[in-house]
């Protein structure tokens, strides 16, 4: 396999090596808490041109044929991607729409999206022998880097805001990572890792700033495309903090269109909650960079980001896909997660169901038509966070062990 | 497919029918607060004689072959099983082991097993067009119904323990599920249930006491004969509370058996933790029923059970695979989950983790050779309760945003 890495901002050619992150040049405009400059992206010379045939493992050869080692991927035990791409008939059916499907991203191993840049920063931490990998992180990267290098046999260093969800801090924990709970925002955690990189000479998993990220992410688009048969839908709905997950999905796109197997990529529609929306901003003010918010504190915690890392990326892609952003209020998110769950059996966190609070939106807004073939992708597990998942839930109270207690219970609530 | 329900004690031959649970003879023994009497099995006239193709859907459509439908499985959204099965070469080598591999059931759409014996009744119930199910159960199995019930447009009524992990309890409320906490413990909560169901006319999916599911948790068994190229392994340790999960994965290989795709069943080894061991006590004592315990408290909450429902059917399996039942304590239950997750990057709750503690005292006492292939049913998920999950972590204080309080915190803890 082929592949270079490339200024996606001046189109300069830079040298693969543990420590590049950034293009050296464009990053000299890099300011602190700004969104970043010079992020690279990856280049292939070849790409398959059929899809994945018939044979066991298939899906894993074709997946494999798009990533970049010269050599394929190292071995790895675990089993990340691979999600199930779901039809939710019965949610069409209620939003009036003809063709809706859900890529469950909750079944990955730590139960997010995230897994996927992990996997492959953990292959290339693999192939160059590197024994610690750091990360800052909302929560479900840094729990994700955690689970990948457990199954690795690698180090995971990870720098969370103190105010991270309990469940994923424990989950990092218990995979054996370091956690380093950072009094600050996300922002705050992304400079310190990124400073703590530098001096103790760990590979940095920062989003965005690691070109893999994308790159990782984008196996998502390949494994949608298969998973309907060999096409693109009309249009994906992300939900979006950085606009890595925007960024890699229109990656993976972008790839298949590379190698002739779609003809464009489809409509990309970022989703962010009305308080943590400086993409949303930019994008309707027509700007390609970012103006930094002063703080963001969604109910979706894994979105919340002052100055998105990925921001000049994510503009061009959502532009060029003649896609869109749209914010959701909170009360919207909440409302989703719950209709998420009762619809489909998918218990998706916050941050996940907001895709389907914007798709409301959007069929709105006329931003999407309801004939049109649409995925929501499902980013994280609802187990993640159960303190916003309670928030729309009535308390339970218990009853005494008698029918007499489940009828009067019943008598109220029970289906008969 | 032609196939019957027969008694699992008296060889009867049953009709069925949704309300038709357990031997009409036979169950006319049954005693309260006792595991069950007239248990019934599914029996097949023909199975099919040969392992899934290469086609895509080979899988899907060799396990829906093997599910009691006369004219196919009714049409479900949601993706039940299919879970991978991932060698665990780092933890086997310090165990000292050749082959092991971790059947990874926590990538079910509600995070366990259950949902195997969940989705089997739900299309149980689509295909008599009943409209609500209900359950009792420790948290998983209600959770389980709860999501399936959701994928399939159906109500569910479930009642668990008030004391089940706050994590299940949001997680059954989110899907829409009539919750009913009940003061007592989970035997209690089955016989509540069983009451309500006759009092409600609503389907029982109470575990054992539906045949169904059985067939539905003999799934796992199928899927790892598949995985592990078209044969069963050596041995199968099974975290077993009321029976069901290990008489399902018995009944799987029998099945494999009766097709002939296998020459026998792999042996079965149980595991329950001290506190609530009344189906090893049988096992040891050579009974084929077991005496109720006064209490059931383990961390293990998913095996808490003073009467295990199945354990007449469980014994036999057990001792016709020349498999075993082992204890573990608390401690090795916690110290098993640390290690599953650090060493494989798979976050167990404590109930599935307790196989690895099973397994490490199956090796020291030779119930099971270093040499043998061994597969480990992982069960839950360790976001279900992350309670037990902590108590194995140390705190970890929030450090300022500087390098020097990352320098200071690492100097003790950090890799370098």
């Amino acid at each position: 396999m082929v592949y270079w890495l490339q200024c996606s901002e001046c189109g300069r050619r830079v040298e693969e090596s543990p420590s590049t992150l950034l293009c050296p040049v464009c990053s000299r405009a890099q300011k602190a808490g700004m969104s970043l400059r010079g992020v690279l992206t990856t280049r292939f010379d070849q790409l398959p041109r059929t899809w994945p045939g018939e044979q066991p493992q298939g899906l894993e050869r074709f997946l494999s044929a798009f990533l970049p080692f010269k050599e394929g991927p190292p071995p790895f035990e675990g089993r990340v991607g691979h999600t199930p791409l779901l039809p939710a008939t019965r949610l069409a059916h209620a939003l009036g729409m003809d063709h809706l499907w859900l890529k469950d991203d909750t079944r990955n191993p730590s139960g997010s999206t995230k897994d996927r840049a992990s996997y492959l920063v953990v292959l290339k931490a693999m192939e160059n022998r590197i024994q610690t990998i750091a990360c800052a992180s909302t929560g479900n990267a840094a729990t994700a880097l955690s689970a990948c290098c457990a199954s690795a046999g690698l180090r995971a260093v990870v720098f969370v805001p103190a105010s991270a969800p309990v469940a994923k801090r424990v989950q990092i924990q218990s995979y054996g990572a370091q956690l380093l709970p950072v009094e600050g925002t996300y922002d705050d955690a992304f400079d310190l890792c990124l400073t703590a990189c530098q001096h103790f000479g760990w590979y940095n998993r920062n989003t965005a700033l690691n070109p893999f990220t994308i790159e990782g992410k984008k196996t998502a688009a390949l494994e949608v495309a298969v998973q309907l048969g060999g096409r693109a839908p009309d249009a994906v709905f992300i939900p979006t903090g950085d606009g890595v997950i925007l960024s890699g999905v229109a990656k993976g796109f972008e790839d298949l269109k590379q190698a002739g197997l779609i003809s464009g990529v489809p409509r990309l529609i970022a989703v962010q909650p009305e308080r943590s929306d400086a993409l949303t901003q930019a994008f309707e003010d027509g700007h390609d960079d970012i103006t930094p918010l002063q703080s963001a504190d969604s109910v979706a915690d894994s979105l919340n980001v002052t100055a998105p890392r990925n921001a000049r990326m994510a503009l061009r892609v959502l532009r060029a896909s003649r896609g869109c952003a749209l914010r959701v209020s909170e009360q919207e998110i909440l409302m989703a997660q719950s209709n998420l769950a009762r619809s489909t059996g998918i218990f998706a966190e916050p941050s996940a169901s907001a895709t389907l609070a914007g798709l409301k939106r959007a069929l709105d807004s006329g931003c999407v038509t309801p004939d049109e073939s649409i995925v929501l992708l499902i980013t994280g597990h609802g187990l993640k966070d159960i303190d916003a998942a309670s928030r729309m839930l009535s308390p339970s109270r218990p009853i005494a062990p008698t029918l007499e207690a489940v009828k009067a219970r019943c008598r109220v609530q029970c289906p008969s």
